[in-house]
């Protein structure tokens, strides 16, 4: 039987690695970072910019709890799913809306049969599960799902930790379940069969346990014994120590299985997506990029300018000469900074559009280190120059 | 001696006219509607989008009161003047600051030497007068410049409306004098010698009087005598009765030089735009296109959509099959609703684009009908149609 989704290595160097995720909508050369497309919309960039060659993002994220949400299923389902609704033909990702209902904090209750909580839309009661989860992320289409888990921060103790790791196995299980059962009816849209591949839904685990490394063993270990087209380290960057991300990253990402691709869900910044890179991981996803343009600040390949600092005022140079955006180009960074400070629409768009080009660049060019065999080296100094303040 | 202008009568029809104003940064054909871009940009419209082919706007609007306080002269000195400052190698029009200051109402004490007033940004104590205001729009370099006026609104009683009109009559003589000098010094950092055009900026003069026809031909003879290369009408769209402005425009545009351009300043709705060039208006702006559709509201050409109406939650189809820009052609209505209703920067970049290239659409297909000689009776059937609420 072909698989949804198919995983290439190319090389290795280290941990690191290079490969190709094949989808039913088209390959995406890894490591990878994902823009992320909260409500259908990449905020500040359009789509025909993504397509474009200085971005050329291959996948983008759709957030399950917000769609769910608004406009909700019916529309989406005649639509004829995510892609169609939003004008979008690459590959999509959706997230299980499992962190973002976690996220709701007192908002909402946790049990066995899943989440209840009250709509940040309209306050109404809504009520998530593993199958709901399924049953939705079917309907848009997405071509990688992620199960339904709860989020345990870093900081939880052992006891709190198990017991939610193994209601998250359980909800793995469950959602693994209703969604062979949704592939078999065909409620997903989005089916296209390519050549080697099954053109259905991949749907991808995720592994949980704060920083204790024998509960995420366990988790891994269960994940495994289920069994998914990918998996997922969760439960990072959610406040804990970096100290912890990384000893949690540096002991799962080597057990994952070599032939499938690993995500490291919600990092980050571009100095732990290198850090990640470095411990093995392929996928990767933030709301950093467009969210801090929109406050102004910018991630270059020298280091972070805050647009809002006094010094950029008469800076007529080019917002970065050594951006591949056309906007690194055409303003200048007294304009910039002029357009941020006044709240321009224009502003919060050159710097997101800045922002994911210095991403996907990054990802980018950690690939062709590591195809290199030098990414090593390049990785040391890239980390300290892109941490410097301009 | 040669003009910092051109303009070129091509066809009447009744009053209505076709002409094209030539300036040092190229032709302009009128009737023509210029986008306003208070701050530096057109909000929700990337430049190249302003030069692509579906918009393809020939001149935009700066703000005097706006730039001279942020980012400020030295900042725009600096950078070479407006057009290098914001990248924009078009023709540019400001205005004069005085409908902004006099907007701020309480926050201003107007007196015969300018107008005091407090920052809207750091609340400092701020004046601005003609010749501060021409100072200022020298340095902005903009190609046509408008003088210091005082906005008198349509229900001012006559003895107030004729001593607001005659401290404009002042004011206008100091913008003139003070303009003169600033271009005898090469104040002005867009001097660009073309064939037939002095390459100097252009002065417009602005005939007020509120609702007194007698306040509005003396304005308009002072102007005369003053002289200047273009004539606004100013004063109107500021909350008067709709009658008032179409008796002011009708009686003053016909005394207008017939080989200058006119500018009926502030205006409008489409429909009121339409209404402007029966009686022979040239020149029109509004923040209305951008503005509304950051709220959601579109123009078309069959009526007025409000995309916050359920109607469109489920509608499939494109935003305005019968549209002249990309968007309307590349997303549903549904998928705009859906981002207007969740507040997506995308949906008030889609609505200001349509927005616009309506209303740019709107005007060279007036112009066409003028050509055509058939102008009288298609603004008829198109009034009927724009003013319908879909």
């Amino acid at each position: 039987m072909t698989q949804p989704i198919a995983f290439q290595l190319l090389a290795q160097e280290g941990q690191a690695r290079a490969g190709i995720v094949s989808t039913r909508r088209g390959d995406i050369e890894t490591p990878v970072f994902m823009p992320v497309g909260t409500a259908g919309s990449v905020k500040g960039v359009r789509f025909e910019q993504l397509e474009q060659h200085d971005l050329d993002a291959r996948i983008i994220l759709g957030n399950t709890y917000h769609l769910w949400l608004r406009p909700g299923l019916e529309i989406i389902r005649a639509a004829g799913g995510l892609h169609r609704f939003i004008g979008w033909d690459r590959a999509l990702l959706t997230d299980s809306g499992g962190f973002q209902v976690w996220s709701l904090g007192e908002l909402r209750t946790i049990s066995e049969a899943g989440t209840q909580f009250r709509s940040h839309v309209d306050g109404s009661l809504q009520f998530l599960s593993p199958e709901v989860s399924m049953e939705v992320q079917a309907v848009l289409g997405s071509d990688i799902v992620m199960v339904f888990d709860e989020c345990t921060p870093g900081q939880a103790p052992h006891s709190e930790a198990r017991q939610s790791m193994e209601l998250t196995t359980r909800w793995a299980r469950r959602s693994r379940d209703r969604f062979d059962v949704l592939q078999r009816e065909g409620a997903d849209p989005g089916r296209q069969p390519v050549e080697g591949l099954s053109g259905t839904q991949a749907l991808f685990g995720i592994v949980q346990g704060a920083a204790h490394l024998d509960l995420r063993r366990e988790s891994l270990e269960r994940n495994l014994e289920i069994g998914f087209d990918g998996y997922a380290i969760g439960g990072l960057s959610v406040g804990e120590e970096k100290s912890v991300m990384w000893s949690v990253v540096g002991e799962v990402a080597p057990l994952l299985p070599a032939e499938l691709p690993r995500y490291l869900m919600g990092v980050g910044t571009p100095v732990n997506i290198l850090e990640g890179i470095e411990r093995g991981i392929d996928m990767f996803d933030c709301v950093m990029p467009t969210r801090n343009g929109r406050n102004g600040m910018l991630f270059t390949k020298n280091g972070i300018m805050n647009m809002r600092n006094k010094k950029w005022a008469d800076d007529f140079s080019p917002v970065d000469p050594d951006g591949t955006s056309f906007v690194d180009h055409q303003y200048s960074r007294a304009f910039l900074r002029h357009l941020v400070i006044s709240g321009e629409m224009l502003g919060a768009q050159i710097a997101s559009q800045h922002n994911l080009a210095f991403y996907l660049w990054l990802v980018k060019e950690a690939r062709r280190q590591i195809l290199n065999n030098t990414f090593a080296g390049w990785k040391e100094e890239m980390v300290r120059k892109i941490s410097a303040r301009l």
